[in-house]
């Protein structure tokens, strides 16, 4: 793998017209985000049906929902609300937070309640909240599709689907979105023009007041949890105690996962509760609550400025095309006796 | 364009490896489907900026509904459910049809009330219970955004953008859903191997009893009206009264238009009730209520496989990545203070 990845960063410098020496790192905080490459064919087949079960809505009840409807890779791996829309249009309890380069975070959700992105991918199935499925009933409707069966028997070798197996093509998949190339990688990487004097400045104060303490190394974050609101509280609606949680540690209450602030300009709004509709509040009240600090309007302009540089080089897939339900695939539920009986529409 | 083509078809026939007489077509009632082919560079950028109006919840309401959430490309262009989900999980009237194909449609709508696409694209951006938005704010949305309104001006050549541009891209891109090349196109252009024994008695018992006196040409249906019910009154829990709630005419009655046959296995369940879950079933109530005959097990199973031979190769899309939001942006409106209040996830 390490040798793909050489030869590919190779081929990409011959393509960029970049010469190797360009491609040596700063000495930052902040690491540049190598490409994903694929270790063989298998990995690649594992993602592929990863890739199909993340965009299938038919994990869920309703049929409606998949992983894709809340980390929609059309919008930098979000949905861009404050929080999520779960089944019957449940109000999610937080924000959801980006898939995009997420198999770097130390741990998943925001709470790290996850371990790992596979443990991850069976919490939305299963949660009454969100698809408010069952691992049991997804497995039964992608073990009545001839075609599931058969990509599973490739990658897994088994005649038969287990919820294990269904997670960790999902992992698999996710694990391949990762946005290199960004502007400031690029200057990371020492192409000097990659960003202006404005982004520079807002690195150099960035790092200067405090903020790269938790928002460093390759993903810009997500390598440490920490409390939200140390030199002043955090004022939310939101009940969330975050990582206590978790451990039953008063002295973990309000500590989240820092998220990564890689392509954080396609992934507003922002904080664990949606609550920062634009980055310019975002950086204030970060500023305002954890640093002690607060901007000037210019000062808070740069930093966004440079924050923007961070949006990378998107996921390029293929829309999938999912395999058909048949007469053995139980049906999606998406209404109960409870919802109102359809009504003719305007003529 | 007819040269284009040409060109094209020889193309695929020299890469698929059939010689010219091979694409000679058989004087059925049912014609091949000729692939989609831009008129010129200019169309394939209004497609390209409709594909991507196409696939942004940001024009309804809530942030969460686009066109493809109902008309999902991944899954034949529906949503495969009895009938959609609209904003605030409103239960849709009737069953999405599908959009592939759907331009070769005598009118849009099951009850024909939008002459064409474009004219279809407006109704459930603006319809409460759908996508719950209005013309001028999805409008201001995709004004507000640079990216957006670069590409407006490309296609259009003007600086603001109105309703009518963001339909005619919408239906634009939605002219490119075609989906040539299903075995039983082959078997239509001469090759003879192409369906086997079941699927062609399956076709002449589908012409012999009567089905193809509805679904014929092109899209092997979506070229005319037609009662549902002829033989047999139709027995629905669906208030819905067809082109009458159009035309005012009580002749027009349950008279719906006839939904193309093209993908069929994909677009489940059927009917514009989506009472039919099965194919096998769809054949049988048809067969009934239509044509006043009792089809044997093995006859309906015939043409169901004939059925079968319909699906085409399916669209090949890239995820469109779409533009952000930026500080000018409304935002959605998900939840409305009627909805209950976030509560604290499982730890």
């Amino acid at each position: 793998m390490k040798a793909r990845q050489s030869l590919l960063i190779l081929t990409l410098a011959a393509c960029a017209g970049i010469t190797l020496a360009e491609t040596a790192v700063r000495n930052e905080p902040i690491q540049p985000l190598a490409p994903y490459v694929p270790a063989d064919a298998a990995a690649t087949a594992k993602a592929a049906l990863g890739e199909k079960l993340y965009f299938d809505p038919r994990l869920s009840k309703s049929g409606a929902i998949s992983c894709n409807t809340c980390h929609n890779l059309s919008m930098g791996g979000t949905d861009n609300l404050t929080s999520s829309i779960g089944d019957h249009w449940q109000r999610g309890p937080i924000n959801a937070p980006t898939v995009l380069n997420s198999g770097m975070n130390l741990a998943q959700f925001w709470d790290g309640r996850a371990k790992d992105l596979q443990e991850q991918a069976g919490g939305p199935i299963a949660n009454p909240k969100e698809m408010a499925f069952s691992h049991e009933l997804a497995v039964r409707v992608l073990d009545s599709i001839p075609q599931y069966r058969d990509a599973f028997k490739g990658v897994y070798g088994k005649d038969t689907i287990d919820i294990q197996m269904v997670t960790d093509a999902i992992a698999a998949f996710e694990k391949t979105l990762v946005t290199p190339d960004s502007r400031f990688d690029l200057w990371l990487k020492g192409d000097d023009t990659a960003l202006n004097d404005q982004e520079l400045k807002g690195y150099q104060l960035f790092k200067g007041s405090g903020c790269v303490a938790c928002h460093n190394g390759t993903a810009v974050g997500g390598n440490s949890f920490q409390k939200m609101g140390v030199v002043e509280a955090y004022k939310t609606d939101s009940p969330e105690l975050g990582l206590e949680g978790v451990t039953k540690d008063e002295a973990d209450r309000f500590k989240f996962k820092v998220p990564t602030l890689r392509n954080v300009e396609l992934t507003y709004p922002y904080f664990h509760d949606g609550a920062a509709k634009t980055l310019e509040d975002a950086v204030a009240i970060m500023g305002r609550i954890q640093l002690g600090r607060q901007f000037t309007p210019d000062e808070t302009a740069d930093i966004v400025a440079f924050l923007k540089t961070l949006t990378g080089t998107q996921p390029d897939l293929k829309l999938p095309i999912l395999p058909p339900s048949n007469n053995d695939t139980p049906r999606p539920e998406p209404f109960n006796a409870a919802d109102s009986e359809p009504r003719p529409q305007n003529g």
